[in-house]
């Protein structure tokens, strides 16, 4: 199955847009989880297993395995989420962004070490620098074009023959989609530009992160954002659900956070097939 | 010392501008280490004992210990570097790019845990990706600018008013410099563009990967990327070096080709103070 396919399936399967981050921070861990062995994977999997019914992806945060020397967790955390939620994809968020050989060796860590169904990665480099990742076929990739942070603006507002550089990168991302493996990463903090975007690039998938912490509005997003058919897009929120909870019931809060934040993008979908 | 200073001093010590990039794939191994244990580690300190006199930097890129999960030899490699070769700067090529908290893990990764003097960046994700690389007061950041993929093109040549987006990138990284801790990658197989990023630049590190394997012209770039002092650009050759010989004597003729690329670079240099 390609993955826009099985992230269509999940979506629909079980009536959700939403993506639950996967940014594990041990000094914010919940009281039960301090200082505790393997936390980084006990943690996540409880998230996990609480948040599942109402995600449609989930979304680990490599910088937070990475600066933790925790690799091994992450992929026993990618392995234990196909093990128990077979039907939701994985989206490592790594934004990785290299050339030719070096993108190769990208490509086998994301998608044959830590089998991940998609990937975050930077455009700066181009279409070849994306190509290895597209040999993998059942496998996606989601390139930056508008990131929700203040800095965003010094390059992706930059202004190429008459348009924003964010837009000219949604514009070559379908150029180079010949296979349908490509979506886009769109802020949720710029509901307009999200509608922009969505203008350009048909149905492709978007990954919206943004709302939850950084403030993004979700029905704006949702609205931008979605296809006629009220799919397209993963919304993605971490902190706020992942650290509802600081107590023995962190997962339960986790829970319901994420019940919350799936009820409200539902909220303002058109129906779908 | 700051991250600048001490590449200077190396440069100048040891009158080299030549760093040799450290991309270990296991299925180029010459033969004594095919299929040893630990050869990652056993074949990149081999290759840093016999070429360090020749080099102003060692350059190990990540995706080649991460597509093996082999994290714990980068580790060891640094460490390695740094007591054997004290006075030889590593720059750890990962060409992160992510915001705020993600940024902050990632810097921790790349100057706590792997212990790196400098890191490559993606600047899509504009300052504030940056920032938190920058608190490191004694590390130091390369932005990719120029890079020599032939995609490179698609992005980095787009017209921004009027310039293409590398020479507004290099303007950019000029105003968010005040700690005097950023440099950029620019490609040596565009020599005319070396020129204009330096002439806007200033003395700015610039770190030059393509000689070598890619075929970047060694003459030109010198030429065109050295400061009016005959410094400033740290030449990175790779698999031209690291490859040279497939049979016992590898470390030999790395060493052999090591001494050959940093004689060649100084001859197009002006002398140093």
């Amino acid at each position: 199955m390609k993955f826009a396919e099985m992230l269509e399936a999940r979506s629909s399967s079980a009536n959700t847009l939403l993506c639950v981050g996967l940014d594990p921070d041990p000094v914010r861990f919940p009281e039960p989880l301090r200082g505790v062995d393997d936390s980084i994977f006990q943690f996540c999997s409880a998230i996990v297993d609480a948040t599942a019914d109402f995600v449609c992806a989930f979304k680990p945060q490599i910088a937070y395995f990475a600066s933790a020397a925790a690799e091994d967790a992450l992929q026993r955390l990618v392995s234990y989420i196909q093990t128990a939620h077979p039907t939701v994809p994985v989206i490592l968020d790594a934004k990785r962004g290299d050339m030719a050989s070096t993108a190769q060796h990208y490509a086998r860590e994301v998608f044959e070490r830590y089998r991940a169904h998609a990937v975050t990665l930077s455009p700066y480099l181009g279409h070849d620098s994306v190509q290895p990742y597209l040999e993998y076929d059942d496998r996606g990739v989601f390139l930056l074009c508008r990131t929700s942070n203040p800095g965003g603006d010094d390059l992706q507002m930059l202004n190429v023959d008459g348009e924003p550089l964010y837009e000219r990168v949604a514009r070559l991302a379908t150029t180079w989609n010949s296979s349908r493996q490509i979506g886009l990463v769109v802020g949720a903090t710029y509901p307009n530009e999200l509608a922009r975007v969505r203008a350009i690039v048909g149905d492709m998938p978007l990954l919206v992160p943004g709302i939850g912490a950084q403030g993004g509005d979700v029905a704006a997003s949702v609205k931008a954002g979605q296809t006629s058919r009220g799919a397209g897009i993963v919304v993605s929120s971490s902190r706020a659900i992942i650290y509802a909870g600081q107590k023995e019931q962190f997962a339960a809060n986790a829970r319901a956070a994420a019940q919350s934040a799936r009820d409200e993008i539902n909220r303002y979908r058109v129906a779908m097939d």
